[in-house]
């Protein structure tokens, strides 16, 4: 089953929890042994996984990359959001989970997260989910 | 359907854009509904996928990756390209796409890059489709 | 099929060559053609693919993240491991590997590793396979 999830950012760098979209989209398919794959069709945004339960991790792992790949560099690309296109390289534009017994196999910490790098902006979400 | 690509790379450095190559793989294949994971077999190397209308996107990725992780440094493996093994695991070897009703469902600014760190050289690109 | 493996890492920061444990899953699933999903369920892991020959090239790559993300920051997250989480993201949780003929694609110099950022502990790898 595929759905296609919309969802509004309000900042420019902002990580939405998406992990109960993705859990919900596993129960309303039918599969119960597989994988689910979460995908952003945007070249501005990624997806990753990890603590949901501290908001300051979130807040830290965007402090680094902000450090990391600045918002102004000596950067060409003339829209001027380059340092959202390379974060968005380095954090990937998927991530693939399995599930078992119907169930979205994430560790007890680990969250999903739609990583919003050039917001404010309507976006998608595509949950792929397959039976194997 | 799993289809071997060879690809010569030009450069030390060098993104090439392989959608139209996936594109093709996945319309070969009898897939309708699924995934299409990309995957390069080499340690040197990554796949991501970002913009691809304008040049100076992929060009200000490879400027920041080189700012990041430079050619020299500190490194202690012995063939001197450290800096290309580190940036293959910041990129990842392989992306998952989706595929529904037939296409490949790439946002529209969306593009496939085999990331070259240690070119020129000739390489391999694996596509596997599968139907779920 | 699904495989958990349970793994004790031993320093802070490790990168675990965990491939001829894939392996052995691979060969004990019954599936000939298909993929490998190899997923960490933790927040402070991640799971890379990169050259098992010569150790340095781990150690370099240690050695570089260590410097991009450095053990201490002006990051706010109370547990003090704010950089394993980082690092985590920059990594990712989980690699696709093709499976063809009941076997592992990776290149030759490729091997599997669980990167351990906030170790010593007991950690769980989770090894699925899929025909298709």
């Amino acid at each position: 089953m595929l759905k296609t999830v919309e969802i509004t950012t309000k900042k420019r760098i902002e990580f939405i929890d998406v992990t109960s979209i993705v859990r919900q989209a596993v129960t309303e398919s039918s599969v119960r042994d597989g994988i689910c794959v979460v995908y952003v069709p945007h070249t501005t945004c990624g997806i990753t996984i990890n603590e949901h339960a501290d908001p300051d991790v979130v807040r830290d792992i965007i402090y680094q990359l902000e450090k990391i790949v600045p918002e102004s560099g000596s950067y060409n690309h003339i829209e001027g959001n380059s340092d959202a296109h390379i974060k968005a390289s380095m954090i990937g534009s998927s991530e693939s989970i399995i599930i078992s017994d119907s169930k979205l196999m994430l560790g007890v910490w680990q969250g999903i997260f739609l990583c919003e790098f050039d917001g404010p902006r309507k976006r998608y979400l595509y949950i792929k989910t397959l039976e194997g």
